[in-house]
């Protein structure tokens, strides 16, 4: 059953029931803008990973500022995408099993579909899916520049698995993905330049062999939000798929610039806001969201411009805030803004997006492919 | 928006799309079975929390069983129970906010509510609440018996707190709250046990001074899955609060008995079905279930009777296993059972329950209170 909205549009922030999902739609405005910008600037594509805000709403706001479309992981968010007008989708990862393939074609009809496969098995598959269909797909192949998790070895591997794609009548080569997703939280600059060094070289060398074959690549899509601008400098990558940086998280504030200072490209613009429901003993707060509210994948969440309350743990339904003595206690009621470890799988728990803009609420607006796993 | 359930009644278990939440029917009745025995013999009431299962089905399959009905966290689940018939609900939690205190005194019209406080605060608030609803509402205070989170001292200041509710015109004193989460899960009967042996201390001694005040606990409420026959055979607890026990999680599993090995009281019935998306190298093969869809908050899943598949890393929508070359290795499209680490927040992520009899799909029940956090 859907959760009714925790807001109106109008109401104070501090009228939002909670846990609620807020978006600062100043600094989200700006982390849109700033990326549109760098894109632009570096003459490749921006497809950014709707994995991150699972909203139709937000992909148009992209759109708008000059993305070509979307990446999904599922197929529930491609519909959910298609659905809600966006008419370029990457399935930036494998889909198995007949009846999800045949939910890819069947979305053909509404937006420009691709999809990646790393095994032959895939390859036949959609073929089947795509002659099913009447249809003709397309198929990226996804080598592994790194990530040691999907993808076929770089080189011959991923020849012969485009050659296998261009031979099937219902399908067509659409190029390379090449995503480095351990890369992005490597936390300094050298680290991130190293690996990504790796990657690019791995998928330019696997360009050139596709070259050499008569195969084009017409996507050479991957990065992320801490490594962009490594990629898009390349030369080879065509297209970025960075998502994170349209609301930025605590663990993204944990990677460093060239000088050793946190990477300040994009703004927080996420946030759990969270009512004190206890505050039993001094030096303890517990708040109304624990983890069923805000993923601790990555780490435990901040609070927003409150250095000197620290979330220490965090259960199901509580999340627990300790400060020493010279902190001024928060009362019973108040409501305090965490910054999510991890905005990804933060996203994933909530119904609503909250638009909150100088301290009122702008919009409501649904996280449509919450959920969306199959 | 909600997903559409992943399966119908009839199918076959492998044809479950994925990810999916399935319930072992077989596994699941012998643990509701096993625990109604339980608590019959030991001749307290069982309060199940629906924190773990947030169904309205499985509640009453649990009031079918003698539970006198269940305990909750949130409003929005309380809801959820009384729209689906659950006639006796405990908030057994603070809850604070006027429109969240509205939404429980309104439900005392479908079901006899009880909600707790630790805050004089609270107790002001939920009587103004009653007073606006013309209505009586039952509160407890909770206690803090060791969890050292929410709940105020045993002894004199709860005496305090409760002597405030018995003065409220609007409410009524109902008991207390004497919940120890975190000794859920020591891991050794020994430590279990000191540590609710404490609880027990704290909860009598409280409950006595209540009486020479001339305040009767009608309800003391407390215990999980990991102490309950402690409390059960204490003679001071009135109702056990279990909840886990439905449904077992890998790291319940890890709990030892007296010699020494894993308590086996109940059985696993609650697992994540994920199809092999990609097998690209020998030793490693990757599901279609990350942490988005398996919670990871209490550690990484464990795959179900088969301990030479190692989960090693969940990203969000990608779970790795690895093996050894002794491994038959699974196949791409090949289904999997997770254990999650932890059932509560794993049911969270997911809108259906798909109940699974001997490799057939029994079956399939909405999670009504999927997301119910405020």
């Amino acid at each position: 059953m859907p959760q009714s909205p925790p807001a109106i549009p109008g109401m104070r922030e501090e009228e939002v029931d909670t846990p609620a999902l807020l978006i600062d739609l100043d600094a989200f405005e700006a982390n849109l803008d700033t990326m549109a910008a760098k894109v632009a600037a570096a003459g490749v594509k921006l497809r950014p990973h709707a994995k991150t805000h699972k909203s139709a709403v937000i992909a148009q706001l992209q759109i708008a500022r000059g993305a070509v479309g979307n990446c999904v992981q599922k197929m529930g968010e491609a519909e959910a995408l298609a659905w809600g007008g966006v008419h370029n989708i990457l399935v930036s990862n494998q889909v198995v099993g007949a009846s999800k393939l045949a939910r890819f074609a069947a979305l053909s009809t509404l937006a420009q579909m691709a999809i990646c496969v790393d095994d032959l098995a895939q390859v036949a598959a959609l073929e089947a899916a795509g002659r099913d269909a009447g249809k003709r797909l397309t198929v990226l192949v996804e080598i592994d520049v790194g990530g040691r998790r999907c993808g076929v070895a770089p080189g011959s591997e991923a020849v012969a698995l485009a050659q296998a794609i261009a031979a099937s009548p219902h399908l067509r080569f659409g190029g390379l993905q090449a995503y480095h997703g351990r890369a992005q939280h490597f936390r300094t600059l050298e680290e991130r330049r190293t690996a990504i060094g790796v990657t690019v070289d791995d998928t330019r060398r696997t360009v050139d062999m596709l070259r050499q074959q008569g195969l084009a690549c017409e996507i050479v899509g991957g990065a992320g939000t801490g490594t962009f601008e490594i990629e898009a400098e390349s030369g080879v990558f065509t297209e970025l798929q960075a998502g994170s940086y349209v609301f930025m998280d605590a663990d993204y504030g944990r990677n460093l610039d060239g000088a050793g200072a946190p990477v300040s490209t994009f703004r927080n613009a996420l946030f759990v806001l969270a009512t004190v429901m206890s505050a039993p003993r001094p030096g303890i707060a517990v708040l109304d969201a624990g983890h069923k509210a805000v993923a601790i994948d990555s780490g435990l969440p901040l609070v927003w411009q409150r250095p000197d309350l620290r979330a220490t743990s965090l259960s199901d339904e509580h999340g627990k805030l300790e400060f020493g003595p010279e902190t001024t206690a928060p009362k019973l009621g108040e409501k305090l803004r965490l910054v999510p470890g991890h905005c990804d799988p933060t996203v994933e728990r909530f119904d609503w997006y909250v638009g909150v803009r100088q301290g009122r609420v702008e919009c409501v607006w649904p996280i449509a492919a919450r959920g969306a796993m199959y």
